[in-house]
């Protein structure tokens, strides 16, 4: 965002996105002195409608298509004047992101892996610029929800998705975006490992209780899909060189009068 | 309990208390190979007597009563040899809970107060000492459930309560018995403000719900006392030149099954 502050004349932000990115764009807007829109679908939940609207922006609310999220967005963006931040598919959101792998290396200098989970793309690429920059030996695996079909791509270099973008059917509400972007996906391609960790709800459920009870964290599904990844079998059976591995917890935007348990 | 190694010949050591102390020393008596055994009520849930016994301690039950657990502990002393740890009246337990103060210093130098939440009183003495020690001018403000009677024990510098111990009712089940310890009363009476904050069991679930949903941490209501203590309008009258305020969250022990909204 502080990149965009400098560009030129701005009168204010769009973005569409109803988990973390959303609510940082409403928050650094706030900031940094600008209005911000945020498209977020109907059927969004309250706590996080209300943590954009607390953090001071204007939200819109579309229909649950992903092509309604665009759609309204160019609206709005037009009406307005608006700069649009996607969510994901951007090169400042990436390289925003890739912070992350900053202060990773900085806390963990003698790193082995990352799990991180997948939806766009945004953070798992940022992650994977920093940190290969930094120590190429760090392995970068990706975690996703079952039916993403991440690991055929990677494996073969080419998109697997074709036709409009489709929503997996999963309790990861944050990773329901089936493709991956079109600036993140050779990122991935040339960075990350081969081997994608696919996980069940079942196993994300396991994990993301086990994290409340016993590291004290609230974090949503999306988030315990790295921890799904560590206790799983295939997990198990990685090189045993392989020690230090950090896991990526990405959110903590839960219902609290709907924990899947 | 590394004092206590040191001491003389240990079978092995034993304590009363489902909470932090009951895993603590289940956790740190593993660490030092020695036997542990804990005495829990029957009462307590099945998550608190899951951790002590993850953590390698032997779980006894007792009755629902305070003298229950005294009782219960000194028949097994006698019949194993053990040392008994009580959760708050001993000096290396008040020692060990002091050096939250010192870490809290060093994190924040220019503390201008600490909302504590006060049981048998070990914490919140421990912080007495450290923290007065080094840094005279930081306010030590009790936080208690309603009923304690905390409040005119510190004005007047002497026990309120009369009679075996009772327990409170209220949703903070770490802070349930009435009186603090006769170790630690006396530090609190000389030490902390003798302005209590006594907290409503709805003010708590309003301070609990609170922290999961925007600081994103899982804690218990003992904890979520001293997040109610700071949105009181008792806290907003406080002299402005308190700006620097440490709220400790004493632990994170929930039911997920059965949280309390």
């Amino acid at each position: 965002l502080k990149t965009k502050e400098t560009k030129s004349n701005i009168n204010g932000f769009a973005t569409y996105s109803s988990g973390n990115h959303g609510q940082g764009m409403a928050w650094s807007s706030r900031l940094a002195g600008f209005p911000c829109t945020v498209i977020v679908p109907k059927t969004a939940s309250a706590a996080k409608k209300n943590a954009i609207l607390g953090y001071g922006a204007e939200l819109v609310e579309c229909g649950p298509k992903v092509s309604d999220r665009y759609d309204t967005c160019d609206k709005v963006r037009l009406e307005k004047g608006l700069e649009v931040i996607p969510p994901f598919d951007h090169p400042d959101v990436i390289a925003g992101q890739g912070t992350i792998g900053l202060e990773l290396l900085e806390q963990v200098p003698d790193l082995d892996a990352v799990l991180v989970p997948v939806s766009g793309g945004g953070m798992s690429s940022g992650l994977c610029v920093t940190i290969k920059a930094i120590k190429p030996d760090v392995k970068i695996f990706l975690v996703t929800p079952k039916g993403k079909r991440l690991g055929e791509c990677l494996k073969t270099g080419k998109r697997p998705w074709e036709g409009p973008p489709q929503y997996l059917d999963t309790i990861a509400d944050g990773l329901r975006i089936q493709p991956t972007g079109y600036i993140t996906t050779p990122i991935l391609i040339k960075y990350a490992e081969k081997e994608v960790f696919e996980v069940s709800d079942e196993d994300i459920v396991d994990g993301m209780k086990f994290v409340f009870e016993r590291l004290k964290l609230v974090v949503e599904p999306s988030s315990a899909t790295t921890v799904a990844a560590a206790f799983s079998e295939q997990f198990k059976s990685l090189d045993p060189s392989i020690r230090n591995v950090a896991l990526i917890l990405s959110g903590g935007n839960v219902e609290l009068d709907k924990l899947p348990w």
